[in-house]
């Protein structure tokens, strides 16, 4: 699998169900969650703003997808919604490594691109480093209606948090959205 | 990392925190144990007794290990202590890749040795493929003292449960077990 089938492969709609291993404590939470991922072409300007953000070369290949969630926590009445998008940049010697790009979260946090790896399991790594903080996600298909991510946060004093989401896909079959693989043009 | 790697990696005493999601009732079940991982040399019995089992020709490397857990379910009293073995035999062309062989745990269960595989991220994947059920099981270090697990069983009525688990090496160092790598003698 190459990171274009893997964005493939990810969209649609997803029932996503979550819980945090805080590895301190001992303790674990669970949330549930409506996931919606969307591939996103690249005059996006979404898209635009991340590359312009990170200093990208707007003529490179990308691929860009925008996650919207629609979460409950267990216990608690209140919900969390949201959306990101991100960015994957293939190197241009090797399409299954590249830079993975996010939108920054607060002001004056340092932009800091994040890695992405397709193993040859078919698993896709995510990993960002910040000063004082590591990050790392895997996620897989165990089939194509259902896939898995792993989420490990290191801060300083120690890793902090494992999390664990199962997702299953809503309807049951595969998506019919097409990776937009289009190169950014000047006027784009 | 290799196979030899992964299993001395592995070897000590973790604390073990799972947490399984029962696919279509979307409820989950968390569980904790402290685990033991102990390197076994390949005369060790019950190596050769897998051999055995499984007709594998004795003069091939092997890697085995004996897992011994003592857990407890959230919400209840009861403990589940016990222990199994597993045996990894690498491919004679490829030792990133090879069979994994378990005790067999009832009688007239079909014999069928599961298959191992280390990818390129350094993550160990498990498949055994029964008649009517199928297994799949990925390990990795997200460092020297914390190990991740996550498994998927599918039956004949589609994905049945997914399951999560952080592992936290107590102590916080290092193993100091050697994998016996050594290949099986006639008379062993």
């Amino acid at each position: 699998m190459n990171i274009e089938e893997f964005f493939q492969l990810s969209a649609g709609k997803w029932f996503s169900h979550r819980t945090s291993h805080h590895l301190a404590s001992k303790q674990s939470e669970n949330g549930k969650s409506d996931t919606i991922i969307e591939i996103l072409s690249s005059d996006d300007p979404e898209v635009v703003k991340l590359y312009q953000q990170y200093n990208v070369d707007p003529s490179r290949t990308c691929y860009g997808a925008k996650v919207t969630w629609n979460a409950t926590m267990a216990g608690s009445e209140k919900k969390d919604t949201g959306s990101t998008v991100f960015v994957a940049v293939p190197d241009e010697d090797n399409p299954n490594e590249g830079k993975f790009l996010r939108p920054i979260d607060s002001a004056g946090k340092p932009l800091v691109a994040g890695r992405y790896k397709i193993g040859t399991d078919d698993a896709l790594t995510l990993t960002t480093e910040y000063e004082t903080m590591w990050y790392e996600e895997r996620l897989w298909f165990a089939s194509p209606n259902l896939r898995m991510r792993v989420s490990v946060v290191k801060r300083i004093d120690g890793f902090s948090t494992a999390s664990f989401t199962s997702e299953i896909r809503m309807g049951g079959s595969q998506p019919t959205a097409k990776t937009s693989q289009a190169t950014h043009s000047a006027s784009s």
